[in-house]
């Protein structure tokens, strides 16, 4: 199994952060545009949408302004039964957000260019956050010949 | 042991993006505006001096426009023995990078860091070989608290 991992700070409260990660409204902010579900309830599952294929993510764990744990239920096969997580903390002025994506089953050339296209979705959270503005799908900043 | 994993796609043959990996000039135009040695030979010695630290890396394998292979020999006691690994190749319009940094001892938060940093310092790379503008230390795109 190997894993993803990536660090943002954004200067704002957990509760922004935690909104951003929980409510469909936010998701689609920075992540895909064409999110649908519920973030904020747990067993929920959320549809995210994008120009290349979507994902289902089932809400495992919510702690307000702390943590969420999704699990894969539907998307690329090399996606389906992962785990993303979401740990926050606050530290000086920023919210620090430690990142999680488990249990890939082999380190493919597909999950090199998700960790890249992760970090880049981070950032468009950490702007969402501190500007209002984010780089969601379908304007989402892209890095290389797959997306 | 864990890695740090990336793929960038950089429109460009694949001798342009080489040429910016192993030469101290195009190394000082996406990564470290101090940079100082020999990228293009074997055994030699890089030196990355950032506001924060630096690194010294050793050339362990050069193969012009597919490969390059660094040992870190000093720098935070995290990346020293660890090897950061440049596979390059072309498909379509682009040289695909795919990028690892391997041998990391444990997950620690230190590596979540250093994981979006090098997302967004492969995006400056790949900035750089496009438009002739890079974003190097220390004019690098800040990510969180540490920088």
């Amino acid at each position: 199994m190997v894993d993803i991992l990536h660090r943002v700070g954004i200067k704002s409260s957990t509760t922004e952060v935690y909104d951003a990660l929980t409510t469909a409204e936010g998701l689609a902010k920075w992540w895909a545009t064409d999110t649908q579900g519920e973030g904020g309830d747990l067993g929920g599952v959320l549809r995210f949408r994008f120009e290349a294929g979507g994902f289902d993510m089932k809400v495992l764990e919510l702690q307000p302004g702390a943590r969420v744990l999704w699990e894969v239920v539907d998307g690329p096969a090399e996606w389906v039964g992962t785990q993303v997580r979401w740990e926050l903390s606050q530290a000086d002025d920023y919210t620090v957000v430690l990142f999680k994506h488990a249990g890939w089953k082999e380190p493919v050339e597909f999950m090199h260019h998700c960790s890249t296209k992760w970090a880049l979705f981070l950032m468009s959270l950490k702007s969402l956050v501190e500007t209002g503005e984010g780089a969601p799908d379908p304007r989402d900043v892209k890095i290389d010949n797959w997306n």
